[in-house]
């Protein structure tokens, strides 16, 4: 059977997800879309063949709609849509941050509690990675003994003045908050976020950039994380994980190595859907599988929760000096997930 | 519209396309399968939801069936199985070598000329490899300036006792003999082979190995390669272009790398399903897409011929003392091509 | 001329001190060691021709001696020698730390500039390696803009159970201390040292293994130090200094690399005089020609107490659950240096 | 004891030596040099208080030198100057290729074979480098099995109009031609050299560029060298041997490693005396070592000759159209080496 798609949100990652369920995913099709901006919405039912729905409302509720992909900003929109989706009983894939606020990530999880089904699956796309299987699979399977420390950064070329301080937190961190405690299997103790003083040039006055963040697992995990997203230099995401007999580190995948002019060089990925492609194919190819066996198993509205939770503690310790701050969920893990 | 795929031969291969047609592909389904090992297609045929098909020609012969993949050992049975798709009009994809002739490729040409149609697209999966394809747009945008020579090497873990010195040309030079004058977008001129006195203690009484080929192009661009199917050490493919103003080499890829015991590592893939995986996700994504829109790009029965037409020369330099062998095509070009 | 070079302390550095001085520096020659350990004394004593003397400070008073070295141990012993040897203006080297305590750095630094001469060099190697050089100059240069972030890690592959808790600062952490302040060409502002909940296996019950130190400048820079002394993967020595415009990284050097079991691999070295040793050869070649042209260049005493200051308050976060700890230093630096 | 070293010549090799032994070599001095440049001779008397020479013969004369390097171009010169160094008995240090001619080669070792005393040395540093010696352990321990296939690249940043095709293989390839054959531990049956039609833009009419070389030994190794002295992307030596279990390479050192604008790179060093920089200096410590035990064991005349003996048989063939030519040494090995 083939299935048929609906994506709500056609932007920068709706438009590479479009293309994505259109071409490359198998048991699927691109059937429907719909977007605020009409042309967007036009362009891409045209390119594709697909229906243009009015809103995002009359496309989860379209029969010839079999599962929806909310990749909507601001990101505030997403609740709506997912909770909707929910309501009708139909499976809903929504882009990180699931909502803006842990309250509105508990809304979502109650009301699939309610249902008593799974129907949400959230866009950590980092758990589809090779890379961080590979190092998931070596710490699960005790390769190199206990983990005792994790050294990660997440870089990008730059961003633009409508991202502030907050951002690198709730839109970046967010993306390591959830995949490190995935990777080590535990939730978190505590966190911290520090502003250095020496700050880039390339930043403007709302951005405070780079941030130093930190976090502690309940076994007692040292994890630090620097956030610089006007790197210049390229999207530069590394993970080294440092176990009793070994170190485990990801590697920005390339294809081809050059020597010119006294250099030998390789290639940095300049954006998240270059260095994720493979990522983002195999979390919507899961996806895709999961719906048709009724069944979804990747990252859920709980883990979109958690790492909202999470943000939450690391935003109240930069306002705070780089206290030290709990991280406490808001109840016991329903069973559901 | 989904197409119906059948694929006959269920071997090391086949069943690697098998799974990938059936779980991987966008636009396709596996329809059909076939083997003579009944018990292969009765396995593949249940896991996913198949038909059976008593032989190879029964398979191409089903209207069920759009198009046609053959994955068959010997390859002596290709030809059979691709003439007859030609004769009745159907697409097909047939693993490389095309034949085990210069003789029976020039009869596919002939046939599919005749018919006046490319339907043949040949399993020369690494004009589909990321790693090549960023070597070749190199190389056509003259970002180094003229390529001047390349280095080479095909390695393997190891080879059984039924692969013999022929194979290391006509089994697995080949590759090289078609993607290297592919990259360079030139024919060849000359061709040599050459056994070196020392053999490593890995081989048997009827395989030579290493063996040391090179091919020289019209332009004078010079080629080295080392075959060597006894390695030890993987599945490793190397390939360097020498160019006026820089070096541009094939890198295998990698996700993470490990530092202990005094060593810092990184993993070499341990086949061609491993290490091709993305170029032959890629090869039969663009045939599904090419048979979708009736108009297949990817290497022709031209290439599959003069592909042999190579091995053939090198083969004839290796039982003459390392001979210089030209390299001459048995006609021109057909338009079609 | 050449230099009579006199080397107290034969242990692990003093024995590779001994043979670099006898056969690798320019301009000078191993004429005297002393030790209280009569054995080693008379073995590298026969084994370069050089004279026995009965104690440190007869070797120090000795004319035959032109330049004295100090690498004994416990360090504690460091500051009589080099003491006596300002008292008697003759030229000490002295392996860091120079002395335990600030305080014992000070009365150096006061009877030094008391004598009003530069007598004393500090056995910061650091400063003499070419990848610290490099990064230093491309700072200096400002090839990548103002300098942000420097994450570094020191690894040693194990320690005995003679070191505990104190040394992961005072022995180890104290190269970064000297060397991340020497790159940056400026002074602390503050550091915190924290030990996370979770320990290796491999450390013993006086030994918290391991520690997380951060360290920031008065511009702002923020600096992360992994200090881990039982990593089990090698001398691990690691800086990366994030700037505005790139990211410049120390790599540890090697000279082969292996393919084989299907990993491909470079080596990491095992111990400091290792991975250090270009940079102690011209550690000791700089401080011969200084003496030789009686004018040393290299750390000094005010650099050996920066760094024990810098120490002491890195103690004292690591005492007090890892509050942030001004680094004050005593006075203004004289200007002898 | 210190040694009274003299040198002839004073040009790029030449004056990078004099540095050397004035400010690098344990138990030695420069203390005379000598050039038809009187400027140049000058000059670095005076840099480094060393004699000035009126000629090579006065200064080999001289009792004021134990022991001479001979650095001087043209290198016909050469054999003159080693000659009478022989002659008179003392030591004598000369740069590759000892001479011209194997004619020449073979008239210093019958002299030195007369005299009954090694008493040369000559510059073959690559014995010397850190890399090499790590791969000839590993062959000599048998680390990876036996040794099958060796690939090596012999690359220069560009050479002016004085150099020509002979040149590839008389100043270039014969650092190979010895180094590897060193490695292996024994000596060549055959040799060609092929020039590929398609040559650099970067050359002039008077050279071809590139050059392709091969070499096989008496057991059967095979071994490819692709000598290309216009590469425009530095010094780029590279050496993989491949052995029955594993692959092991030479890699060119590098100290730090920087990320910018999209590119992670590494430096390539620029020319020979950048890249062999520590080679360099251990050869000329371990002849100064061997010079004051009066036992000399570096590459000796009949390891200068045995290369000219290799590069006239390459030259050979590159005359006749790639023809593989025989290696035949002029006699045996003469009991003194
Ligand atoms: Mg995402
Ligand atoms: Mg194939
Ligand atoms: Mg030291
Ligand atoms: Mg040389």
């Amino acid at each position: 059977m083939t299935l048929n798609i609906g994506i709500i949100g056609l932007g920068f990652m709706g438009s590479d997800h479009v293309k994505r369920v259109a071409t490359k995913i198998n048991g699927a099709r691109l059937a429907g879309v719909a977007d605020l901006k009409q042309d967007l919405a036009e362009k891409y039912a045209k390119e594709y063949g697909a229906k243009i729905y009015k809103s995002g409302i009359d496309l989860i509720d379209s029969p010839d709609i079999d599962a929806v992909m909310v990749v909507t900003r601001p990101h505030e929109t997403h609740e709506q849509f997912v909770l909707h989706a929910i309501e009708i009983g139909k499976y809903v894939f929504c882009e990180k941050p699931l909502t803006l606020t842990a309250a509105g990530c508990k809304k979502i999880v109650d009301a699939e509690v309610k249902g008593g089904k799974r129907l949400v699956q959230v866009g950590f796309m980092r758990r589809f990675d090779p890379g961080y299987i590979e190092i998931k699979k070596a710490i699960d399977d005790h390769v190199y003994g206990e983990p005792l420390l994790i050294h990660a950064t997440h870089r990008n070329c730059s961003v633009d003045e409508t991202y502030d301080t907050s951002m690198s937190i709730i839109e970046t961190a967010i993306h390591e908050a959830d995949v490190l405690h995935w990777l080590l299997g535990e939730d978190y103790e505590s966190g911290t976020t520090f502003l250095p003083k020496k700050q880039t040039k390339y930043t403007h006055s709302k951005l405070h950039d780079p941030q130093i963040i930190t976090l502690d697992t309940k076994s007692g995990v040292h994890i630090d994380l620097e956030v610089f997203v006007n790197d210049q230099i390229g999207y530069d995401i590394n993970c080294s994980v440092v176990c009793e007999n070994g170190i485990i580190s990801l590697r920005s995948p390339f294809n081809s190595s050059v020597k010119k002019g006294l250099y030998d060089q390789t290639y940095i990925p300049k954006d998240c859907t270059e260095r994720f492609a493979t990522a983002y194919d195999n979390e919507i190819q899961e996806w895709v599988n999961g719906v048709e066996a009724d069944k979804v198993t990747g990252p859920s509205s709980w883990d979109g929760l958690v790492a909202m939770v999470t943000c939450d503690a690391l935003a109240k310790s930069r306002d705070n000096d780089a206290e030290r701050v709990a991280i406490v969920l808001p109840d016991k893990k329903p069973s559901l997930y």
